[in-house]
């Protein structure tokens, strides 16, 4: 008996311990989450992170995520560094490269260091920088599971940041959290409807997910397929092209020792 | 062939023609839309909308929504009107009556003044207030046929803007705005990642929404099953318990004449 008890007690001791689990839907959600604690997780599927992954897989020493085009053309010329980024979709005015994953092989990228600006997710990211997020990584399908054998791995609370569109709801970034809730549930508590949410879409999504944003009409594979970029958007949506974890240290995302 | 292309191009500035069609999962992302020509239906599932529509439907003159107990306190004393609210679940101190439907049965509200505060409803009313929205109805599942059928024939641009808790985004909100969405999303243009969203939430939920609030540890089912009040989330989960419109006029919701 008292070993039945035991097992009972840290059964709860270890339900009691496991880490929370939030899900952001839009950046203007960010401000409700504690993060002080947290790895926050920013992911902008289509396409900033997707290509953050690439380019660090592919051999980047680092990719330097800033606000502004005028950052990026400054901080580029200071390191000597390839300088890119988009604006609504587009390669923004001043800048060499854009947004898309396909920009940046090995033979391209590897030794360099990329300096990007992005609509969305490089603002997010800054934003869990000025809450004082305690760890920062960058998420898509490309290192989808690097991402969850980390934060399994950490055992530390995670807040998934969607960088959506203009604080608009988007459902690719929604996915990306809700594949990742459905791989790591298991090793976190989760009171959070969003984080629920999500998963349930991810779930009704099935295999198909590139089918799925077409069905739904979502607003930026609609915005990308108009630009003629269907090819990005296929490869976004596929998971572990880019098995890497980027994490964000001192100004930089740099592949991390694992 | 004339008659063809006539049709044709009748169908095009029809399709044009068609209103807009978004949702907002949380308040915080409300300042996102412009709804100074659109409908807000203003969505707070458990339990202030619930409550509006069958207090009205059960005879109340008015809904008097405030955004504070002090001021709910006030304006009941003025007009002798019943003063009711809660916070955070519970009725509010210094409050007569609270948030549950069944409090309001025709024979005690008939006729009466409600004076009501709560939560997250009131308060994302008085936000739509200060944007300007052109108009602003109330919905719940109570009263979801209404709600579509006002959307249908008034043929303006909608916003569907769910409480949901503290700014965090909820699961039985987003699942009305879904039913409503699924209900009515051959009248409008919907180019709106939130809306499908929260239709595919619906439509995956299927006929048993308590099951799917159970089944997804919505928080606020938690909270409320922890008050008791399992009977009240069953009930503010039933279709057309109360066919209402609450529309919002000179400071009060009334029942819209149809």
């Amino acid at each position: 008996m008292p070993d039945i008890l035991l097992a009972e007690d840290n059964n709860m001791n270890e339900s009691k311990a496991l880490p929370s689990l939030y899900t952001a839907v839009s950046p203007a959600l960010l401000k409700l989450y504690d993060i002080t604690d947290s790895i926050v997780v920013i992911i902008d599927v289509l396409r900033a992170t997707s290509t953050i992954a690439t380019a660090i897989y592919n051999g980047a020493k680092a990719v330097i995520p800033v606000d502004s085009v005028a950052n990026c053309i400054e901080i580029g010329k200071q390191l000597n560094a390839i300088t890119a980024g988009e604006r609504d979709g587009k390669v923004a005015e001043g800048l060499q490269y854009g947004n898309s994953p396909f920009e940046y092989p090995a033979a391209f990228i590897g030794g360099k260091t990329l300096v990007l600006t992005t609509t969305n997710g490089t603002k997010l990211l800054h934003m869990a920088l000025e809450l004082g997020a305690a760890e920062i990584i960058t998420g898509a399908f490309a290192n989808l599971n690097e991402v969850c054998n980390y934060l399994i791995n950490k055992k530390k609370p995670v807040l998934l940041a969607c960088a959506a569109w203009k604080d608009r709801v988007n459902i690719e970034d929604s996915l990306f959290a809700g594949a990742v809730v459905n791989r790591i549930r298991q090793h976190f508590t989760i009171n959070c409807d969003s984080s629920q949410m999500v998963e349930a879409l991810y779930l009704l999504a099935g295999s198909d997910l590139y089918g799925f944003l077409k069905d739904k009409e979502a607003s930026h594979y609609k915005r990308l397929t108009a630009f003629g970029l269907e090819k990005d958007i296929r490869h976004c949506l596929t998971a572990d092209t880019a098995p890497v974890l980027p994490l964000y240290q001192d100004g930089k995302l740099i592949k991390a020792a694992l």
